[in-house]
């Protein structure tokens, strides 16, 4: 058993926390210590209180001792691993990243990426990032920071731009829905077993939640062109029926991945994320909520997300009452490899500084490509080579990042401006778009220049 | 007097064969014969009938021989230049390009260069342009070839797919409306006499009707800044009224020029194009008609244009009643300056292969820049590094280039939408898309594969 | 037990079929077919005779059926993976690559990779390569084809070159003998047991036998540094003795690493292959025998190359005569894992078309780094970027190596000397450089053009 | 008459301040001011006396007004041109440039631009360089610098490490010679009169002293082609005897332009600068005195450049004495361009920082091409697209450039080390090129650090 001191920042309001525990729980070589360290408290302390049902249930493996401490530095004191995923503020500052772009007719469909939300989602956090970051290289310098923070590829530039030497890297799920999507057609199509995760194998290339498969591999053989075949056709009416049959059951994070698929069509490389982050990156599925809808999405709301900020215990108890399985992260499996646990590794998506993995990218840009992890140690995966026209969205995509990642570091709303101007789903009159980005920086009610 | 045989291919059914007379009789250096070839070649025959008297006015300082020859080899044999500005016609033809677009709403403020009336109309151009480019490589290959036809950027990229030997240089007007509107700016400002045209001199950047100025000098001054602070702010109202005007006087070539000083707020850099040229690269002006008229802009009608094309005899007949004067087109400076009259040189834009005066665009793109013209050569300026901003829109509209050229050459359905799907202006949904592109290819009747 | 088809091309008149097949036996997850080609039958019937001696020890675990088979689209039939490893002999050919060079007082310490020496077995080996690339496509176009053929980058690029869609990769042990000598570092620094190879984790980038280290990881711990602080010196006297030793006991393969260590010196990274190929890629310790001598280093002579290759008999009764053991190649360990047997992955130096992992190097230039394999799959990993100066290095010898490439090719010899003139190795005046390539042509006897 | 102020710094001890005046005095557009600086100031003075005599002559059509200005900044004052041609000096100081690595066995034929000679000038040159660019821009931001002095790359881009801003260009004559040389062949191959040497019109691209025409028009037409198939054979013997002839009549400056022609066969592109200055740059040529002698180049002597320099006064009583003519240089042509003077334009070759001009180069770094001079304004041509393998010579030495650049701006001597490393020129040992630069630096007695 590898001895290790994590250390959770944030997570506190979110089952985040329980999750990793669950994890950690069922960790056949690790043990040590992990430290909650939460603005609110009074939610790491509750965490901890279920911290002792879940180390002590029969089927956890591991042993952690639990920890709650309210001060950032001690909290940091000793860490091998500093896992972050925070929400800058009361849910309620959600309203500026979801409402105001909506009432310029910018529907959003999850809004915490990119567009306007995404962009306000990024001022309010990327200071925060950067001072982790700072906090971290003085007191940890070697941990390995895993950020599950969105915006994902603008909070992980951030700890970077901060201290370009952080062993950093950013972690998200996105990628597995797209792999157990395809393994259900594996089921059909070949009249086989559910096959698992891990042998749907991709090569992806992008920025998150914009990501591509330039390849799908099963049992050894690519898959992607025989799936495009045999795709069904589904008409926009039934689809938008699967969406609002969603909606009701307030079942948000499913799709049809017709977006993901409508990619593969157009350019040749299937999308790699749900299609509600997709269908933000272009101008061509969110022009209303009916146009989404017919392509199977629902938006999640901006009152759910709010409602279900409050409803954080009786998420507890659901935990608490629920077998204790596999959260479906690769966070603790990293963590294993990371700390040389039995000598394994673990090729998983990556959100890295760009060093050759994605081809065309600009260097030190962000990017979501595979690593392998291993002792002490995470290498990109050059896997994905993207057509020209994709690339060509990414580039768009990266530019508006590089610029907005500028600016909120500077501290300087004319060059946050240039980014929100060319952002592919701010299509708003050139006027309009000026109105709309002032006042979200009255809301945001920054204290720049 | 330089001896040149110019061959002009097409320009019959328009008065650009009759301005180019003019300048040529105004020449000072030049003398020899003029070929016109026109697929309509009673038009060619009524142009040259009116050679005579326009060669024979006291003002005409240069004497031409004009004939008419209906075979394009005879009429090519021994050029030294051949000047090509055709319609892929008649003119109901951009029935194609404009109304079929409008249908689902999208209007295009010109339609001959960029988004979906663009590619229409490059469908039907480029065939032609790529026959001729044959024609001359294999009668004249030493002659210069100087390309007014638009869509620019596609026929002049045709003539080198081609012919990559072929010395070829595409021509366009559209820069000195920017130099003329600065230069009343100068007066107005300065309360100097109005500044000839040539008297601002610009560093350009960027691909045909989508450049952009980084510098603007007058008297040795660099005038830029000046003239951004100094604009005077214009009401969409007040705007609203100008392009009314503008379209009960059918004076559709005009503007204010706020789109162009719209890019120079946004991103620094001046657009050096008409707005109505400009509108047409990006999604923000031409929401709807009531859109592009709030910035001062009328749309040429479609019916207008199919009026204008029956009404070339009377053109000819106002133009018989003129004084003999300029044209204000550069291309007889330019034929002065490769015949080496004089050991003239000129500075003018030019439409050419990239290779570094566009430091971001791929090789061989053709962009434009400014061009240093003299005996036998034309070499193109490095002139303006546009703002990253700038380079990624310029960008996105050279893959669309790139996808369509390569699609249309190799007769490729599948590669022309990699694209139409990706121009700016098509920001309608992905279904809508798809409908549009297969109605534009019906009536353009291709019989490709 | 994955049952697999494996030919292997060659390797006849050299232990490396003896050696493949130990390594066979001694896979515990792999059994099937070996087919032994060779255009000297004989060699291979002799290595077949030897195979039931090898299979049949009691330490072999795994059962392979071993056949010779003279035809070689009867020998690939049906192959799941291809082993290249040719001399295009006889042995008495190498006199071109080393004994003419050393007329114009160019001394190659290898002679197979690059300078004079390598180009000259570039132009004997390419053809054979690239026809063998087109049987296999012809006959097992899902075969994965390992090539141990040196000149490793231009043998590699051959196939790619003649078929783009074959599944080949190329492997060297080179960088092996660098894990080593470190490990032996670290047992002497550290007073530690000896650390296994893999214990030493490298990041390398490169041509093959022209790799650098960026990073040299033991324990989860960066230890390039130290190493570096802890060299101690050595004189080029004693360095001198050393190489004379080597030369008495004819151990031309060893080194002190001090070629290697100057590098790391001089630039900051690590050069990760034996002193003797990284010096044939720089004008600095080549410029005499004794110069060589005095880093160590011995020359291979011509004559001892001759006299081994007579010698296979006696090679192959030693082999008889030793215990079984693995070679230290991991050619069968990614066999295993391509094959999928047992979910094994390897991380190991891959010479793959460049799609990024090397982020300086043209597109698709065959480079070195690591790679992740598994199941039908090879994966470049992105590991290690250069300083600017080893990477002008590197730069200059892919120009040589594209032109050389291109002009074997297209059997064009003046495109093969534009490479030859800018080899760093040749560093001849302009006259004798010529008088030498003419030389070597005439007895490459070619019948190009 | 444009009435201009044109400080000359430096160029008391050297003709070049009074080959300045003789072309300000033959000008038809400038009148004015110039203020000689220079530390050596009595040579300033001794050439102020000069001018009465020369701006006096009946063939002078430019008054200016001559005065000597000990203080920098006083003489700076006010200026729209400064003219800068310096000598770290005293001349004895060529001693460590020259004598020092011919120790070593480098000789260099120059020794001022490349080379360890180059970077022991560059030591000493680029600190002065920087000082003068502060004081310009906070003297006389506006006004335009034209640098002379050598090693012209290294000079130019310290002016703008130091100062971003400043409006400098880098000008050289050595390009001239390679127009006249072709004149001459013109003359005896089409039995014409000499051309002029504008009348051969070149495309070129490089670095200073290593730059390449990749076309030569004369008359309008491409001369390159025949050029090369006409060369005459001239034996390493007669080539020899021409050397040695050069040497007896201290002729250092002529050249047969082998070295020129030898480029033009091995790669197709013609070195334009004097074989003296393209030897330095690669390692094929200058192996020994006697091997460059065999190119028909002689080596300029470090003896006789210390006794030129003490023979100032002859040199100034025998410009005296002769008519006034012009110097050849275009210095004076591109003030009056620069001036607005008539309007003129003027084509001429500038080392200016890449924007595009140069397709490979980095961007920023200083290269040379052909740029267009107007009112205020130089802008770069982009006109000459070097082969792969050219490019590749290119690059090192802007590797080499830029690392001994950043190291000298640095005062940091390992940075400077890698760029002498990596110095073509430089292929001496490992170890002994370290001894030569330790001795380098001992003999320049920087106090870095």
């Amino acid at each position: 058993m590898e001895d290790v001191k994590i250390t959770y920042i944030g997570g506190g309001s979110q089952q985040w926390a329980l999750h990793l525990m669950a994890d950690l729980a069922l960790s056949k070589s690790l043990s040590g210590t992990l430290t909650l360290y939460d603005i609110d408290n009074e939610a790491a302390e509750k965490n901890k209180e279920i911290s002792a049902n879940i180390f002590g249930r029969p089927e956890a493996n591991a042993k952690f001792k639990v920890e709650v401490e309210p001060d950032l530095d001690t909290a940091l004191k000793g860490s091998d691993f500093v896992v972050i995923s925070i929400e800058p503020g009361p849910t309620e500052k959600r309203f500026i990243d979801l409402k105001i772009p909506e009432k310029y007719g910018i529907f959003q469909s999850v809004g915490d990426t990119i567009g306007p939300g995404g962009m306000a989602r990024a001022v309010r956090s990327l200071p925060v990032m950067a001072d982790f970051a700072h906090h971290i290289m003085a007191v940890c310098p070697d941990a390995w920071v895993i950020n599950y923070t969105n915006p994902m590829t603008w909070c992980t530039a951030a700890l970077f731009e901060a201290e370009p030497e952080i062993k950093a890297v950013g972690c998200c799920h996105e990628v597995f829905h797209t792999q157990e999507m395809l393994g259900r057609w594996v089921r059909d199509h070949y009249k086989v077993d559910l096959p698992k995760r891990h042998d749907i194998v991709l090569d992806i290339s992008g920025v998150n939640h914009f990501t591509f498969a330039t390849r799908a591999m099963w049992n050894g053989q690519d898959i992607l062109g025989e799936f495009e075949k045999s795709l069904p056709a589904l008409s926009p009416e039934q689809l938008t029926k699967n969406a609002l049959e969603r909606e009701a059951e307030e079942n948000w994070f499913d799709c049809d991945f017709r977006v993901a698929t409508d990619f593969l069509k157009r350019f040749g490389v299937l999308g790699a994320a749900g299609d509600r982050h997709l269908a933000e990156f272009v101008p061509w599925y969110l022009k209303s909520k009916e146009e989404l809808n017919s392509w199977g999405v629902a938006i999640t709301p901006y009152e759910w997300r709010v409602r279900r900020s409050k409803e954080q215990d009786k998420a507890r108890k659901a935990f608490l009452e629920a077998d204790l399985k596999p959260s479906g992260e690769e966070g603790v499996k990293m963590i294993e490899a990371l700390a040389g646990a039995d000598g394994a590794t673990c090729r998983t998506q990556c959100n890295l500084p760009n060093i050759g993995q994605n081809d065309f990218a600009p260097e030190g840009h962000i990017v979501e490509s595979y690593g392998l992890i291993s002792k002490n140690k995470i290498e990109p995966v050059a896997c994905g080579v993207l057509p020209e026209s994709v690339q060509s969205l990414e580039s768009r995509i990266m530019t508006v990042q590089g610029y907005i990642l500028e600016g909120i570091m500077n501290e300087d709303k004319a060059t946050v401006y240039e980014g929100f101007a060319l952002d592919p789903l701010n299509s708003l009159t050139s006027r309009k778009s000026e109105e709309l980005f002032d006042e979200l920086f009255e809301a945001l009610e920054v204290n720049w220049g």
